[in-house]
């Protein structure tokens, strides 16, 4: 008799995004004549740019031509991205990582769920909250957690609530955690960790023997000074984390597919003896096993990124994301709302009004400014009382809505 | 403390690939002179046909304009393809699967590795010896299994020696199985199964509530009639298989990158309490948490390949590679070999002569041909005796392959 993975029937059936999408159905069909605004989901709206897309017609081009023809690449990736990313994203920022430290993936999805598989579960998860939601179905999945209490919580999962009372921040926890997602810019709150505050991590990895999980996937968009746009800036960072960065918000690939994840040589974990063992060798393991590497043609749009012109274009499009977010944090202070993020991220973290749940204010965007955003509950239990607008949209849209917004009062 | 997943140190460190090349590259080395050919993973070395290119090429446009661009797509597939998979490949055929019950992926290496994750580690796997190495591996980082014996058997896993004895058709166990790999047209041996053989194991698995995990990577390859393309040929499958198909050898997708699964609505599985559970669903959910979708460009590139044009040449590339088998099967005959595979199957099976080894056969066409094959024990136990020709080969290697060969003696 085929047995399930028993762990699957703790996972709650509905899913943030689904439940929006039906209220928005809903209402759409009620008021066909409204013309709806979407800032939820975090979707790129740019087109690839012009040299991305000339090195991934030329990558079609070589697949088109025997002497140029590529079958199966190296799982990890092809050395020219590999070391393309190495180069540009690190040695040149002064961050030692190796070229063969770097796995080429099809998104950071993937890579933060399926990171699990290397990992017993005896381990101790920590998360904070609110969260990608991934973090926690991928722990749930891998039946690293108990059951689902009454406020959302996983049991054996440890929640570092993230509010306004400590800069949405998280604190070190009383437990011993031996995996750590962080991640910074933060999705879904917008907040970036100084040096300082990311030390504090590495230091209670380095003293734990935990692993830190970064998830630096909106990396891109820091534009103050003295924030590290890798954990591996810090001290010791190489022996305790783990690095998982996108092209999809860098340069718009969430429908083209190409991520990576940095996992340095120097980093260990233990077996239940106690013995010491590198997780490079067991990802590289995982990754040759179960995965066959990423589109040619993709690779070498990605490759492009790096390139002066590439560089140029991208950061041009991320500055359009970011000033669409001054905007939209100008004019939603403006109307009277508590706002948070949107200055290192694509994300602004609004505080509902006068007490106002998640949800309703969802349905109050959505039915009085016909503007769809994410209810802040639905990242995590401390995401209650808040709401996330998503900056990925054209300029017009953005006026349009804060305009709307500011009419509804 | 980070904890691993204590069964990837069941694993073997060496791989069988790994081990070809190593002793390849010594032979290079010690003879700089020598013109090696190739006949030993199974890549193919066709480039992509006009009419994908023509399709990939528009995917790419269109991610360049703001009017066509794709940003995250559904994380099953898009639409077009997936329905022209169920038309052309099932419904065309007269198998009644659905356009939803089709998920679309970037590889069956992938799909049968991570299939896994939504059984539970209660199941005993049955596969045949020799085997695709990734169905074991996978079983073992999964936890479903014991250690490793002296033989390369690992303990909890049923295997089911093909051998010429049994025409390389594996028996029904005698133990119960709960998820069966099977592989036709197989990869190593070329074997293909009847319906009679497969009614077998539907019937096997209907009676034992188990699961067959059903790859047809190779389906494109059958030339025979009355030899099924699909496993929903056989009544009664619909509740008991899961089948994998690839664009990878169908139409030179190898670093292109995409495949599919086939969940049909119908397929239950058990929790230990003996309730029935929607694989569908529990895949679904794996697949939306863990997946991110398809490279846009490459998914229209893929649905190209049931166009009129992009049938005619894909079938024009398969001919040319079964055309390469044909000689090979032809030639080795001639030289004294026993031949298996290759009327339905780009893989020729050969019994070892006098009764060497496989890595002794392996040494003796690399230092006296100087030609790169796979040891069939490398799949297994029992693939000892045997060696494996891959006809994915350009026509001027194949005939100068087989003018070496017969000239060895």
């Amino acid at each position: 008799m085929a047995i399930i993975n028993e762990n699957y029937l703790k996972l709650k059936a509905g899913y943030l995004f689904p439940e929006i999408q039906r209220r928005v159905n809903q209402f759409m069909l009620a008021n066909p004549d409204k013309k709806i605004i979407k800032m939820g989901i975090g979707d790129v709206t740019k087109p690839l740019s012009e040299t991305i897309i000339a090195a991934f017609r030329q990558g079609v081009e070589e697949m088109a031509d025997k002497s140029t023809f590529k079958g199966y690449g190296p799982e990890q990736g092809y050395p020219f991205l590999r070391e393309a990313i190495a180069i540009n994203d690190y040695q040149n920022n002064g961050v030692d990582v190796t070229t063969d430290e770097i796995f080429i993936s099809d998104g950071s999805k993937c890579d933060t769920g399926n990171i699990q598989d290397i990992f017993g579960n005896d381990n101790k998860i920590a998360v904070c909250d609110p969260v990608y939601p991934v973090y926690v179905d991928t722990t749930v999945m891998s039946g690293k957690t108990g059951e689902q209490e009454e406020n959302g919580y996983y049991k054996n999962i440890i929640y570092m609530p993230c509010l306004s009372e400590n800069n949405f921040l998280p604190q070190l926890p009383s437990q011993k955690a031996d995996l750590i997602f962080l991640c910074f810019p933060n999705n879904p709150t917008g907040t970036v960790a100084s040096k300082k505050e990311l030390k504090k991590w590495v230091d209670y990895a380095l003293e734990n023997k935990s692993i830190i999980l970064y998830d630096a996937a909106y990396e891109a968009f820091i534009t103050e000074k003295d924030i590290p746009h890798s954990i591996y800036e810090i001290e010791g960072a190489k022996k305790v984390a783990i690095e998982f960065r996108s092209f999809s918000k860098t340069a718009g690939f969430t429908g083209t597919r190409c991520a990576f994840t940095v996992i340095p040589k120097d980093l260990m974990a233990y077996d239940s003896e106690g013995n010491e063992h590198s997780v490079w060798k067991l990802w590289n393991r995982r990754h040759s096993t179960k995965f066959n590497g990423v589109s040619y043609p993709v690779q070498k749009a990605a490759a492009a990124v790096y390139s002066e012109n590439g560089q140029k274009e991208v950061k041009a499009t991320i500055q359009f994301y970011l000033e669409n977010a001054r905007i939209m944090r100008k004019e939603l202070e403006e109307a009277g709302y508590q706002v948070f993020g949107g200055v290192n991220a694509p994300y602004i973290w609004v505080k509902t009004p006068n007490g106002i749940s998640s949800w309703e204010f969802f349905d109050k965007m959505l039915n009085e400014a016909n503007i769809v955003g994410t209810p802040g509950v639905g990242f995590g239990a401390s995401g209650e009382g808040y709401f996330r607008f998503s900056a990925f949209a054209e300029r017009e849209n953005v006026l349009e809505a804060m305009k709307r917004i500011k009419n509804i009062g």
